[in-house]
C-alpha cells in the first residue's frame, strides 16, 4: 500500500511534555493515595498516570535533581500564567496569532497545573484548571468552523485541525490528574460540553481521521486517550482501529504504514521527530491500559526503533538536515524528550541517558523519573552512533538513507539520501549525500528555506525561495540532467518512483554505499557508490565517491558540492568575473547562483581545498568525459535576502550520453588560531586514478607515502560475479560488487 | 614623546610557558635542596626560580589538578621530541619552513626540559637538553646574518632578529634550572658558545636593542634575564637602562613609554597579548632578583593595569578584532596564560581566577602553582568587566578606547575605538565602533586580512587583502568622505593626529562616551557620541549613535554599518541588482563591495532588521540631509577567495559639508528554534526623532510604550553651559555636556 501523499504543512506546535500511565478498563487498581480528599471512587482515578505513581513522584521526585529542577522550570513558567488570570478567547487568528498562541499556551498551563497538582498536593492548581475547562465548556458549544480556518478541515478552536487534535491530547492528561478532585457537576459540565464534543469532533470526519497520515495519528492519539479517561470503551476502539472499527485506518495500521521495518519516516528526521510524539504519547497509555496488547512490540518494536533512528539521524545533536528541515532542529526537541523517557523505560538502555543528559529536559512523568533516578545513580552510557542502512518504505523495499560512520558523535558521517520521495516536504535530491566532520557539516544540505515563525518573512511559513531554491536539484550535491530538477519538480511523481540500494557494507576501516536511480530524468540512470575509507598512512577517513550516468540521448550534465568553509586553493586555471557577477540561469534554482569562476572544460582531476573551523578539506574531482570547475555562490535574485549565501563548486560536462564523474574528499591538518600553528595542511593524496574495465571499474588513490589505495565497483551488484581492471599494469580482481584492494608502497612500486 | 614607529610584522612564535624567580646578584639564598647532585655552590644555583620554589613545585604540585594536568601535558608532548631525537639544523628557512619550526620547537623543549627536571628529579631531561645546547654550541659560532635575512637586522637562528630573541628568552628559563646539574666544562662550553655571544649580538645593535618596540623589549628581557643568570651586572644593567646606559632606551624606559597610564597599547589587543609577554616574564625576574626595583609598581602599576586591559578589551573570550587582528585570538592565548598567572601572584586578585578556568592553562611557575592551589580552594570568581575609558598615548592624552558595558561577559559592550593610529598595523577608522550581544558581534569588525600561517593563501602573511580591504576606512564602522580612508591611507600621517576625547560617563542606566575627529580628511572634523542606555519599557539596552560632520567643502559622505545576522526587514524601497550584480566602486576598499541594493535619497529615518543567534536586531538610522541606503556585502575583486563575504549597510550623503547621521540600534525578542516560538519580533521602538538647537542636539526615541527617551547632546563639552531643543513643543533643557531627560507616557502626552 502506497503512504497517503498528504503534506503536512504548519508546525506552530509546541508539544507539552507529558504522557500516560497506565489503567484498565474495568479498573481492578487499589484505589490511590492521592492528596485529593474528592478521590472517592475507581472511575474518577487518573489512568494515564495512576494514582500510585503520582504519590511516588511526589514523594521521591525531589531526591533526583534533574526531576527536581524540571519540576522547578515548571511551577515557575505555570506561575506566571495563573497570575496573568485566565485567557479563553473567541477563536480569530491564525497561527502566530494572539487567540493562537493563547490557547496552545492554555493546553499547556493545563497539563501543567494537573501534573503539579498531583506532584504538590496544591488545590490552587485544580481551582485554576477548572476555571479554565468552564471556561471552555462555554465557548467550545458555540463553536463553527475556524474563521481562518485552513486546509481541507478547518479545526474550531484552531484555524487547522491539527492544532485542535494536539489541544486535545495535551489537555486530557491534565484533566485525567485533577477529574477525581472535582465535584461530579463540574466534571459532568467539562466532559459533555468539553472532551466528549471535541473528540466527537475530530473522529467525525474521515479526511481528518481516517487517514494515513501523521496528522490523523495527532487525532487518533486525542480521541484514544480521552477514550481511556472517559472510561469511553467505543472511542478507544475507534482511535485503534478507526472510525469504522475495520483497521482500515486507526491508530495500529498508521504504525503498520507509516515506519520502515527499519523505524524510517519517509518525510525525514525534522519530521519525523514530530510524527513520532504522538505515536509515543498514545502508545504509552496504551500499553499502561491494555498491556496484554503489546503495543512496543507490534511490527518487531517499530515505535522503540523510531526513536533510536532519531538519534542515528543527528550529527553533534542536530538532525541530518534533508527534505523541508530547519537547520537548528536536534535530539533536544521537546518530541524527542517524551521520546527518550519512554524509549528508556521500556528498553532500559542506559545508552539513552546520554542523550537525555545533551537535552537537558525530562518528563514529569513515571518515564522521567526513571530517568532521572538512573542519571542520579550515574548510569549513563555514550550513545551508540554507528553506522546503518535505513530501508524505507512500509516494507522496506523503497531505497533507503545509508548512514557511514567512523569516529562517533562528532567524527566522520556520511549520509547518502536513497530514499522515497518525502511527499510534499521532499527534495529533489536522489542520491543527494551530506558529509560531517570536526562537529561541523563539511558537504552541505540547506535545509528548507524558512524562518519558523518570523512573522517579518511571509509569516513564518515556507518562503517562495523553498521551491524555488531549496528544493531544486542545483540546491543539493547529486545529477543534474539539462538544468531540470528531478521528475520535473512534480513531487507526486517522485513518489511513484524510488532509488534501488545496490549494497551496503560497513566495517570497521571500510565502509560503503551504493544506489541507483533509473527515471529521476525519462531515460536517464544513475548509481552512486560512496565509501569512508580508513587508511594508516591517512590522518583521517576520507570519502570516495563515484557516480556513474548513463543516458540515452546528449545532456547537459551538472554535478554540485555544496560545501561549507573559506576557499584555500583553487587547484585549477579559471575565468573570473570579479567585477560583474553573472547568474548561471534562469530557473530551477539556476536562477539564485551567481557566477564567480568558470575553467576550461577538462578531463585531468582537478583540486579544490577549503577550511573550515580549524581543518582543511581537500577535493580531488575528475570526470571520465571533459568537465568545467565552476564557483557559484546561492543568493543571486534574492531581493528579499531570504537565501543563505553559501558556496557550491559545480562540475559541468556538455554533450554526453554517458559520464562517470569521481572524486576524494580529504579532511586533514589543523589550523589553531589560539597557539598559532598549523599543521597537516597539505594532503596526503597525490592522485585519484579512475580505471573502467569490462563490467567494473576501479578508483585508485595514490598517497604521498607512495601507498595505494584502490576500491573495485562492479556494474552488477550480484555477490558472485569476477572482475578484474588493470591500471598501470597491475590487474586488480575481485569477485562481488565491490572490493577494496589497497597495496602499500613496497607491492606498487 | 612619540612612540617609535615601527611595526610589528611576523608572529609565527608559539610563546613557551614559562618565567623567572627570585634571586639576588649577590647570592644569600641558602643551598638548595634540588635533586640534581651537581649543585654544591650559589653562582650555579638556579635564580629565575629559585631551588626552594623548585622543590616546593616538585613535592606538591600533584596536589593540584590544574598543575598536575599542565605537567602532564608538557611532559607528553616533550617525550614525543626526545622519543624523535635531537635535531639542530642550520638555519635556512624563513618563517614556517622547517629549520624555522625546529628551532621554535627546540626552544620550547628546553624549556620543559628544565621545568621537568626541576619537578621530576629525572637526569634524562637534563642530558637531553645539555646535548642539544651542546650541539647548538657547535653551530652558533659559525653563524652569520640569516640567508632570509627580513627586516633592517636579520636574526642568525631565524629570519629576522625577534624571533632569535624569543628563542634566548625561553631557553635560558630551561637552562637555569639545569646549570647546576651540569660538569663545569658544559657550562663554560655553552655560556661561551651560545648564551654569551646570543646576548651580546641582540644588544650589539641599537636598531634593535635600543628601541622603544615591543621587538626591543624581547630583545632586553632576553639580555636581562640571561644576566641574571648568567651573573652578569653589566647586562642586567644595559637591558633595564639601554646599551648606553643612560636611561633613553632599555626596559624601564619602555615600560613608561609602550603603555598609556590606563595600560593599553595602541595597536590594540591582539598586538597587546604579544608585547605584553616580554614584558611580564621580564619584570617577573626582576621582582625575585632585584624586589628593591619594585618593578611592578612602575607607574603606578602599570604593567598590572595592562593584564586587567588585555582581559577588560574582550568579550566572550575573544579580543575586540581592532587593526590588524585575527578574529579568532583571545584570552585563552598562551602570552595571557602567563599574564594572569603573575598579575594573581601580584595581585591576588581571585577575579583573575575565573580567567585562568576559561584558558583552561597555567604555568608550571610557582605563579601557576599559586593559580593551581587557589582554584582547588574554590577561590574563584567572577571576572568583573566594567564599562572604562582607556586613555591612549604615553601620557593618555592622545585618544582613547572607550567600552560601554552591561549585562556582564555575554552582555552588551559597544566599543568607540578614538585611539591612536596603532603604527603599522593600524587601520584607517577613527571613531570607529563595534557592538556585542547575546555572545556575538553584532557591528563587526573585519580584523586582519590574513590565514595565520596557512602557507596556501602567500604564506600566512598578511595577505593584499589586508591594505586594500580591511585597513580601509570603508571597511569599518565609521565616515568615509568621497571614498578615501583617513589620512589617504597614510598610517605615519595618521600617528601624528589623533582623536580627542570630549566626555566619558558610565552609569548604571546611562553609558555615554563621545570623541573628536580634526584633519583624518583635510577641512572634516567630525565628532560621535554613542550611548548605551537601558529603559524598563525595552526588552534590553539600545545604542544610541550620533556622528556629527562638518566640512569646509561639499563632500560625498559614506557612513557603513558592518553587521553580523540575516537581513529579515529591509524597511526602505530601494532598487536591486538581482541578476548582475555591479560593484560599489573602483578604489580604497570600494572595489571590494558588491553592490545589492539601492535606495533613492531621502530624509526620513529608515529601518533595517536582522536576526543573529535567535535575536533581533532592529537599526533605526537617518541624517539631517538626504541620503541613499546601500546595501552591500563584502568579496568583490577577489579571485583567489581571501575574502570573507559579509553583510554590509551604507549611508550616503552627496554634495554637503554639514551633516549629521542618527540612529539607534536595538537588540529585542528570541527566536527558539528547538522549542519552536519567536516571541518580541517586533521593535518597542516606534520613531527615532533627531532636532537640532542653537547649540546642542537632541536624539528622542518614541517607544510603543508611549514613553520617550531624550538625549540631548551639546556641541560644547563644557560641564557648565546651559542648553534647550525644543522637540515637538516641549523644551528640553540641561546644563553640561550632555543629559538624560526621559518622560514617561503620561509626561509625554
Amino acid at each position: 500500500m502506497r503512504l497517503q501523499p498528504l503534506s503536512l504543512c504548519s508546525h506552530r506546535l509546541a508539544l507539552a511534555l507529558a504522557l500516560a500511565a497506565p489503567f484498565t478498563l474495568l479498573p481492578t487498581a487499589p484505589l490511590h493515595a492521592a492528596p485529593a480528599a474528592a478521590a472517592r471512587q475507581g472511575d474518577t482515578a487518573p489512568v494515564l498516570v495512576t494514582a500510585a505513581q503520582w504519590q511516588q513522584m511526589a514523594s521521591e521526585g525531589s531526591r533526583y535533581p534533574w526531576f527536581a529542577k524540571e519540576q522547578a522550570r515548571t511551577q515557575k513558567s505555570l506561575q506566571k500564567m495563573m497570575k496573568a488570570g485566565i485567557d479563553v478567547p473567541v477563536p480569530k487568528d491564525k497561527g502566530g496569532g494572539r487567540t493562537h498562541e493563547q490557547h496552545k499556551r492554555n493546553y499547556q498551563a493545563l497539563l501543567a497545573a494537573g501534573t503539579l497538582y498531583r506532584l504538590t498536593g496544591d488545590k490552587a492548581y485544580v481551582a485554576y484548571s477548572r476555571d479554565m475547562l468552564l471556561q471552555y465548556a462555554k465557548l467550545y458549544p458555540t463553536l463553527g468552523p475556524h474563521p481562518e480556518g485552513r486546509g481541507q478541515i478547518p479545526g474550531r478552536v484552531f484555524w487547522q485541525v491539527l492544532n485542535d487534535s494536539v489541544w486535545l491530547v495535551n489537555a486530557i492528561q491534565g484533566y485525567d490528574a485533577i477529574r477525581d478532585a472535582l465535584s461530579p457537576q463540574d466534571r459532568q459540565t467539562i466532559e459533555s460540553q468539553v472532551f466528549r464534543p471535541m473528540a466527537e469532533f475530530l473522529a467525525s470526519e474521515p479526511k481528518n481521521y481516517d487517514q494515513i497520515h501523521n496528522h490523523a495519528t495527532w487525532a487518533v492519539a486525542a480521541t484514544g486517550m480521552t477514550g481511556y479517561v472517559l472510561r469511553d470503551r467505543e472511542l478507544v476502539e475507534k482511535s485503534l482501529r478507526g472510525s469504522r472499527k475495520d483497521d482500515q485506518f486507526g491508530f495500529l495500521r498508521q504504525i503498520d504504514l507509516l515506519f520502515s521495518p527499519d523505524g524510517y519516516y519517509e518525510e525525514g528526521p525534522y519530521y519525523q521527530r514530530y510524527a513520532l510524539a504522538p505515536f509515543l504519547l498514545f502508545a504509552n497509555a496504551i500499553e499502561r491500559n491494555e498491556p496484554q496488547r503489546k503495543i512496543f512490540a507490534r511490527r518487531d518494536g517499530v515505535l522503540l526503533k523510531a526513536v533510536d533512528v532519531l538519534v542515528q539521524t543527528s550529527y553533534d545533536g542536530l538532525f541530518f538536515p534533508i527534505n523541508d528541515a530547519i537547520l537548528d532542529k536536534g535530539i533536544d526537541t521537546e518530541e524527542l524528550v517524551a521520546g527518550i523517557g519512554i524509549a528508556y523505560a521500556q528498553a532500559g538502555d542506559d545508552r539513552l541517558l546520554s542523550v537525555a543528559q545533551q537535552q537537558k529536559r525530562l518528563l514529569l512523568s513515571p518515564e522521567g523519573l526513571q530517568v532521572a533516578q538512573a542519571l542520579a545513580a550515574n548510569k549513563a552510557k555514550p550513545f551508540d552512533y554507528r553506522p546503518m542502512l535505513l530501508r524505507d518504505g512500509p516494507d522496506g523495499e523503497r531505497g533507503g538513507l545509508a548512514i557511514l560512520r567512523m569516529g562517533g558523535e562528532r567524527g566522520q558521517a556520511l549520509v547518502q539520501k536513497d530514499t522515497m520521495q518525502g511527499m510534499g516536504h521532499g527534495h529533489f535530491d536522489k542520491l543527494n549525500w551530506l558529509f560531517y566532520d570536526n562537529g561541523n557539516a563539511v558537504v552541505t544540505d540547506y535545509g528548507a528555506a524558512r524562518f519558523l515563525n518570523v512573522e517579518a518573512k511571509r509569516g513564518g511559513i515556507y518562503l517562495a525561495e523553498n521551491r524555488s531554491w531549496a528544493k531544486q536539484t542545483v540546491a543539493h550535491n547529486t545529477l543534474v540532467v539539462n538544468e531540470q530538477s528531478h521528475f520535473k519538480g512534480d513531487w507526486k511523481r517522485g513518489e511513484e518512483l524510488a532509488p534501488q540500494v545496490r549494497f551496503f557494507q560497513a566495517d570497521a576501516d571500510t565502509q560503503i554505499a551504493s544506489a541507483t536511480m533509473r527515471d529521476a530524468y525519462p531515460g536517464v540512470v544513475f548509481t552512486r557508490t560512496q565509501a569512508l575509507l580508513r587508511h594508516p598512512e591517512l590522518g583521517l577517513p576520507v570519502v570516495l565517491d563515484l557516480l556513474q550516468v548513463h543516458g540515452d540521448k546528449a545532456a547537459r550534465y551538472d554535478l554540485p558540492l555544496h560545501f561549507n568553509g573559506h576557499i584555500v586553493t583553487t587547484g585549477f586555471e579559471a575565468e573570473h568575473f570579479p567585477a560583474q557577477r553573472p547568474v548561471l540561469g534562469s530557473d530551477n534554482g539556476y536562477q539564485h547562483l551567481w557566477l564567480d569562476a568558470r575553467s576550461k572544460a577538462g578531463s585531468e582531476p582537478r583540486t579544490l581545498a577549503w577550511l573550515l573551523d580549524g581543518r582543511f578539506y581537500t577535493y580531488r574531482f575528475g570526470s571520465s568525459a571533459p568537465a568545467q570547475a565552476l564557483l557559484v555562490e546561492s543568493g543571486a535574485n534574492d531581493p528579499e535576502f531570504n537565501l543563505r549565501r553559501e558556496p557550491a563548486l559545480l562540475q559541468r560536462v556538455e554533450g554526453q550520453k554517458d559520464v562517470t564523474f569521481f572524486s576524494v574528499l580529504e579532511p586533514h591538518g589543523e589550523y589553531n588560531g589560539t597557539a598559532e600553528y598549523v599543521h597537516g595542511a597539505d594532503s596526503r593524496i597525490k592522485q585519484i586514478i579512475r580505471t573502467r574495465g569490462n563490467d567494473a571499474e576501479v578508483l585508485e588513490l595514490r598517497l604521498a607515502s607512495g601507498a595505494r589505495i584502490a576500491l573495485g565497483v562492479a556494474d552488477d551488484s550480484d555477490a558472485k560475479g569476477e572482475h578484474s581492471v588493470t591500471v598501470d599494469g597491475h590487474a586488480y580482481r575481485w569477485s562481488g560488487s565491490h572490493a577494496r584492494m589497497d597495496r602499500s608502497k613496497g607491492e606498487a612500486r
